[in-house]
């Protein structure tokens, strides 16, 4: 039978066993010790059991078992069981879930993943680049498309739209989506080099998979989804949608409402990483732990690895962002390795020579840095790096 | 011009304008300052501004005022703009937004709200009386129905369904909604009472308007929704739908991972008061502060006045939950008034003369504080009440 074992953080040590005992129960059967042993057989397979408490750092880790009798296999449904009640029961943080096989191959994980973004673009042997628009509220399409081509001039291969771009009058999604794809067209005559772009899906929940179907029809090549204003089942829905073949990529918005106490709600590694990638996201932007939007370095190592090891599903590329410059290049790769995306805005938009320049020189680093160059020689002969370094620092 | 005010309490105390003019530039414009003249004229409408900041306790208080013109008109929307990235930047707390008229306008609020329950329940001087099934996981439809009985028999007003019954096989919905009426039209045919039945609405998100739709059919009174699992535009959703005409009753369940903490986080007015209240909940389940799972009484009181404060919307009913028993009816009617729901599991259930005499024992301690009576007095004549006080204390 399937279970789902679920790992609590808990403020206190004492009662450790009778706390575990009563979330078991509390939360399944609702009651044990007092019922009659005719009902007792009839319940047991229900009754959740306790797994394992231990005491960490002056805290409780109580794990508990939960027969997945109890339960349709759904996120909402296991989250409500795990953590409804729960989360409003004092200092009490859901640390990690731990599906059993016949629950988690019900779960779609990414659509094409690390393999098959790097198949889209070509690119195998080096971590991506992403770039992001910025400033995008009140400009005009044209406006928008010479952002667009500007980045992708630079050579990065993926643009995303600003998570707070929404429907709006001055670049609506479709419009939007075309003068894009001009751009990157004309880019890619330019360079030779492919650009993909994410669009912005948004609005009612019940419209966004027509939106999501319009945006696959006006080219787009990847969908931005504010996965957590809307549930992770959402997102689950979106990328089981045959009709929607596109790769989603999954911001963090609001998220930080969940995950950020050290006493309560999610831990970064469960809800941007592990369900995140079991419900459908091809990749996952998260905080870095270098910029002004801060996550412990810790925390975004354990989302980097939840999103890539080796599972039932495809891997889903980590997306360290905010705060990331060229000279960061080295410590990216060191800290999140090849299979990752080295995200940029103001490190693109920035550059003194422009986001073209801007791109060239993130690309500089990269070579370098897969070829076991230091960013400093690496400069010598690259001016757009050398620019970048001398703004930002990093060699 | 529509604009949302939103509130926050953020960590520190200096630089608090810079702070405060850094949030109203970075959610909306991006850039201000370094912007040529003619741009700056061309974004303006698009600015955010700041609209008071202050110092408490230790804390800076920033209100931002954000142009509708922004975002669409949906919180999803609205929720990525003014707490999407911010969320995630250090100890930031949404702690309330305030919606301009013609932004107000558009949200359904509650469908009947609780001139609308007090109709189709003709109760109108008093508190309504509310009781949850009980250790109903694994058991099966006669189980259920005998529950249901015995819970309406004592008089309560209405009956929910555990929130983490999902469909199953012993119970699944529609069946459970017929036996669970049969058991109320028993009931009333005894006591001449109407008791109404809210059945809990789960599942994957694109099947809840159907699965709702199979609720009214069958016959439920109310829905039960776990709001926070799927989002509060769902609940919109399921609200604004005229084929789903059920009053709707928000459940808690996970919302503690997102209000729980002083600093991070919503606070619990805003998303269980507001902007429950806005998205069509009729009745919004929080914990009471008197039981086990706690919540300060400050905070409880804050969220039943957003429920029902005077407003565009009908009015809310709050059901503080969690460790009610007879002997607090005085305290609860002190805290929450007249237009509040006394909700009991344990409280009802457990009553040494079972769960007719748990519901006759609170209608008769809200008999003797309608009246004026001290419990003390109505328990001599009231062998109910005499009992829960004896076990539980409160005269």
């Amino acid at each position: 039978m399937g279970e789902v074992l679920a790992t609590y953080l808990i403020d206190g040590t004492t009662n450790i066993e009778k706390k575990a005992d009563s979330i078991a129960v509390g939360l399944t059967v609702g009651s044990w010790t007092n019922l009659p042993s005719v009902e007792q057989e009839q319940l047991k397979k229900h009754k959740g059991r306790v797994v394992n408490t231990e005491i960490l750092a002056g805290k409780s880790v109580i794990t508990i078992g939960y027969p997945s009798l109890n339960f349709t296999n759904d996120i909402p449904a296991i989250l409500t069981t795990v953590f409804g009640k729960l989360s409003l029961d004092g200092k009490v943080k859901l640390v990690d879930l731990s599906f059993s096989e016949d629950l988690k191959k019900v779960y779609p994980g990414p659509k094409v993943g690390i393999e098959g973004l790097r198949k889209l673009l070509g690119a195998y042997d080096r971590p991506l680049l992403m770039s992001i628009f910025k400033g995008v509220i009140g400009r005009d399409l044209s406006s928008l498309k010479e952002q667009m081509k500007g980045q992708a001039l630079g050579g990065v291969d993926i643009v995303k739209d600003d998570e707070i771009l929404f429907e709006n009058e001055l670049t609506p999604l479709t419009n939007r989506i075309r003068v894009c794809k001009e751009a990157l067209k004309e880019s890619e005559e330019e360079t030779g080099k492919r650009t993909l772009y994410a669009a912005n899906i948004t609005g009612r929940t019940f419209q966004l998979k027509e939106q999501a179907k319009r945006a696959v029809d006006a080219g787009a090549d990847l969908l931005l989804f504010n996965v957590f204003l809307y549930g992770l089942d959402v997102l689950q829905e979106l990328s089981e949608d045959p009709d929607i073949p596109l790769p989603i990529m999954a911001h963090p918005a609001f998220s930080g409402a969940m995950i950020s106490s050290a006493d309560y709600g999610l831990s970064p590694s469960l809800l941007l990483g592990k369900l995140s990638r079991m419900a459908g996201a091809d990749l996952v932007l998260f905080p870095s732990p270098y910029g002004s939007v801060e996550m412990a370095k810790e925390e975004t190592i354990k989302i980097a690895r939840e999103l890539t090891a080796k599972d039932l599903y495809h891997r889903a590329f980590p997306v360290p962002s905010a705060g990331i410059h060229p000279g960061l290049t080295p410590k990216l790769y060191e800290d999140f390795g090849i299979d990752s995306v080295i995200n940029a805005g103001g490190g693109i938009h920035g550059h003194p020579g422009g986001a073209p320049a801007g791109g060239k020189a993130f690309h500089q680093a990269i070579d370098a840095v897969m070829q076991g160059q230091s960013l400093k020689d690496a400069a010598q002969h690259s001016v757009e790096l050398r620019q970048a370094i001398e703004l930002w620092g990093g060699a």
